[in-house]
């Protein structure tokens, strides 16, 4: 497949990785923070992979040495979607202005977890603000040892509205730790993100860490694609629903999905001890 | 209490555990493989024990050195559950057959979970696919150091549909892990379970382990029955609801609960410092 | 400010920690048990202290070395609350009384939740049975390395019914382990509360704890009011609630409280490297 | 199809009413009144309709002039169910018994709903209490101008408990009626019925309400039953979710159905003005 | 029982209405509008009379030929809680004081609905604005054939916040008429009320509306209070629960209720044909 | 304002009604059967004038004297949509095409109902299928008496998939009514409509209605804008919560829109009796 770029991102297709994507963020020169068109960027390159035939899962980076991203570029959104400046003097106008700009952003940052295939961030460097709503939406995150995470919201006088307050703890599972470094906007390192489970590993480096997103997101994207999306769909689902209702979408779910040719492709496959190939989807 | 048996399945009352009921999977021949009717008794057995007074904790084991279980008996489900032959050649039908059975299967399944006294598993060897989906059921996990997990599903080309995508992530409270071992199949041992929480301690082996089920067991069943199976009911109810649904569904329940003679008879007991004893529920 | 004290209760506000109240549970030659002018005492103060412009930080404790509390002073519940005789000899009667009374103690803990400002609490010695139902309505938990915590209710035979069954396991995130220790009752220590991330950290002693409690307060009260208590609440919000619901209230959240000054105050103060002063809320 | 009966039930699949089975309480000397063994087999018989692929619609009546059902037989129920001797003495015990007795019953009405075919059922006479219960679990309600209505459990000092709460106020979307007659225990007819949304069509007697009843059904029974069955589930789905998990599980519930060749069938048969046929379901 | 009166409320128990107490808003020189301290007032009355053994149902009024009430003072609200003076210019902290106000309002609306007694209001000439987010939160409505309905609030510039939006659609069921009344604060009149179910029933005038009130109080305060208030409450919860939630619920609690020598007292009375006498509740 | 025009759909701002557009389906020679470009039409149409300022209500019509539209275009839908011809032949990957294309076409629906501004439709002649999940995303609907409804989709073997099956029954809050014509997929008139409360009200013709229409959505444009789109916005939140949280939501909402001028602006105008002016929203 070619490659493609969009401001500020590249989407590449390693050849040694049949059927991973490889998304990267690319404003290294700005520690890769943030500005609007890049938002909009990214929720269009992740609809276009989510129904992308040739890819099976995704890895999310950030390009150089410094940052996955120092989160939103505070100085073009002082001038923008945070300025206090405005034709509207009304705040109730104001607020209107500002509800529709942040559900827009939102949907952007949603758009990494309604992609279809599975996602796996591998973050290094500065990783703050931003970086955690984003990361939060992926399915795993990897990090190297020099990561420096920050729920930094509340340090320039906000409460986190783009996704970290609401998936955090979901994705860690406790809220006591959430609550202190989102009202402290204290930093942690990759240590602490092991230990409370916010990432599922730690490596060396930048290079160590997107050699084993690549190695997990390969495994993921030679297993059934529709065993991979419909277990990432029904987790999605689940998380937000009891288990009762998890229990009738799934089953809902895949009485269209064993209807696939790749369980017997895969029984047969692993009868013989062969690598099973799976059509397209 | 007499002891009983179902098809691959054994029902004792022990001597020396009071009002403990062990439940094993006996099928060793085939590493405690299911096949329909062993979900079935399943659920029999533990629709019984849940209104047997004589019934106040259970222990649920797997019989055989090798096993937990293996999971589903897939040469079976091949032939009868996943099988793609079918009278009907139209998908919608075929789609209502499967959602049927998926249906009954995730029943058998909660019937663990719905059963009003507190299930403790011990879990060794082999405890892959179904095996997951059926300790997430259960109260709290136990194993031995040998045990080998795996939500194997997607190895099959299937989303795991039976409970583990909706009770996995619920039980362990860390959605980036769980999606991880989903998304991969690949296995996991007893000390990462143990770090995740997926069980609660590790055992030198499979004795061992069934050794401290049961002294757990006892300890519940020495306990008032009025107040662990209120515990247990409750525990899930909020599992699956806000925090004020929770408390407001608490609050009516203890308001039979709390009328009862457990209460009187525990604190006296205590300023005794005797065992009390309960009335049978 | 003025300090102040309720039956049972100090509150004082520390010349060197700006806008941090300590509220102080004070009845410790009861080990500070609880009996009902407690707990309605304690809400009022929460809701006292929850519209105080002068408080953007609250640190709870427990005066005297052994306990934080003792939890339900039962001997007073027994012939109070508890109480098996009374004029009614209807159960459903009974059950009525039963539940208003339920009901009117889950407010007061819940008093702590929805106090507008964040929480820590500085656990040390005997925290049990209504200590842990406390501790888990407040945001942040510390505790010294001598506390000996509990979900003791079992044990006199009733199920925790005022907030610990509905809260702790979203506070922890793990169902196995707290089904073990809300079905036997047994105590666990520091060491085991820090690894299952029901405190966030572990201190030497009481004092030590405290004194940390106070920093952690002192540095959220630093921040923007604005962010902070927006933080707060939409973290509540979103533990009960689906991610997109979250998101949505998020967005109306904001849109009045991006309006604030607190925004340009942070960033100017960024800039310039000094602390930025907000106006009171 | 050979017609059969149950105890107190008769099931019969009229030779004109292609697809249609019809179930008739039939105790008509006691007014069809229930004692328990009838609600057992009448969630028999329902749960064996849902998936006889003989059987596409189903019309349900009540057997003799006076009563559709007069609702529960309160003398058995005295003497069983509501019965206040017991061997317990526990009032908690008591209520364990009561709950396990409530769950079942209402297991047993919710079948009604369940049964993945529309079930339509004609009401004459006394249909009081269980009779409403049971009528809000069916599809579509009809009756004859003959009917008395009446949720009469306050009448024996209780509240109606296995569906009538919860499933009215949705059957006819008004609350103030519904407390109003629920609070009351009036009585009303079949033209209030009507007025209120309760009932579809008051016909003249019983035979003219049974007769539209299975010209309904047939009508029913005549379509796809791909989409028939497929329609029925997604509006039970929806009650009790939100437009966006009700759209949400109609996509996936139609990714399978929409593959049916009932879909050419029909609109071929569209085309050449002809009836269709579908395979059994 | 002895009359009391609030500022701007009475609270009666006519002699000739056993169990029923009257309350009467009591500002008729001013068309009954509410000021702040009448909603405090009011729920505080309406608490009081829940826990009331006194009392089994309440009839709500209005004092004065002209209105049951013109809603809000509008001119004390602008002066006070409308107020756009304030000492705050941040438009965050003044959103932070009006939430704060309106949840304290709110608050005292829903203390009529939380009210454990049936609530039957007689509504009269004008019932504007708040008037119906009052009667919103009642159990049953009765007019006279002069009311004056209607939802007025975007007549004065805002969205009704005190409960019309959220319980209007769930009284009358009808989504497309409460927005057309809602959207253009179009007045309507009684038939229009009782046609769309926001009233159970017109009567001639305001002292006919009131008797008719009374009339059915005093039917409901004549059956068994644990059918009554379980009815009530059980209705109330499933509004806002799912069908399978609501049957779980209502086990519970008729576990306990089902428990009362009500039902026995209910049942001999049947038989002896005289009125039951209930205990007090 | 400039009129203008997408593929089958016109956008006027008629002079006389000021702030209200008019949205016409214009493909009366296939009586405005839809095909796939004009649900993407319509939803960009919607999303369009949601933040159109100078856009404060909508009409929606349907161009010609026939149809307000006959629904799907069945015969190009046969070849693309519901085609079962496809590269595919695996069941599980044709249902993640179907679903995607099911939930691409929800949200073009869903953009009807997303639309910040209030919008009446105006209906007449065929009303069919596609038209009724149209019509329900709106917020009142008026008919002419010649209209022809139906929920046709059984009709060709379906379940409507695009939100009749969620929205109908909320909409007209009666269960059975829904059930009975979307599982027998009979047409029905507008005097039905209006009875079940599906429109508002029903005119002489079309033209009658359009202008009915008109006179209605300008009565909601000549309103604040802030009130009227705040009304619609707590409205459709309340309709998927429980009553709490639309209060809570309906508080936070609030905060900033009470801060409005255009509550004195109204105030103000309503003593001076009259019309006020609004800025643009």
């Amino acid at each position: 497949m070619e490659n493609y770029s969009f401001d500020y991102f590249t989407v590449q297709f390693p050849a040694d990785h049949q059927y991973v994507a490889h998304v990267e963020i690319n404003r290294p020169e700005r520690l890769n923070a943030f500005i609007e068109v890049m938002w909009e960027n990214m929720a269009q390159i992740f609809n276009k992979l989510s129904s992308d035939p040739q890819v099976r899962a995704i890895v999310l980076s950030g390009a150089g040495a410094k940052a996955f991203t120092a989160g939103l570029d505070v100085k073009a959104a002082s001038e923008g979607l945070l300025s206090s400046d405005s034709d509207n003097t009304d705040p109730a106008r104001k607020a209107a202005v500002f509800r529709r700009h942040i559900s827009a952003f939102q949907d952007c940052i949603t758009a990494v977890e309604r992609c279809e295939k599975p996602v796996v961030v591998a973050l290094h460097g500065f990783s703050l603000g931003l970086g955690i709503d984003l990361s939060t939406a992926t399915d795993v995150r990897l990090c190297s040892r020099d990561t420096r995470f920050g729920v930094k919201e509340v340090d320039i006088g906000l409460a986190a509205d783009i996704g970290t307050l609401s998936r955090l703890p979901k994705v860690v599972g406790n809220y006591g730790w959430v609550k202190e470094v989102a009202l402290t906007a204290r930093e942690f390192g990759a240590e602490e993100a092991l230990r409370v489970g916010f990432v599922n590993e730690v490596y060396d480096n930048r290079e160590a860490t997107i050699a084993a997103a690549f190695k997990l997101a390969s495994l993921m994207a030679s297993k059934s694609p529709v065993a991979v999306q419909g277990t990432k769909e029904i987790l999605n689902f689940s998380r937000d629903h009891s288990v009762q209702d998890g229990l009738r979408y799934t089953s809902v779910w895949n009485s269209a999905a064993l209807q696939t040719q790749d369980i017997s492709a895969a029984l047969l496959s692993g009868l013989q001890r062969r690598t099973p190939t799976f059509e397209k989807l």
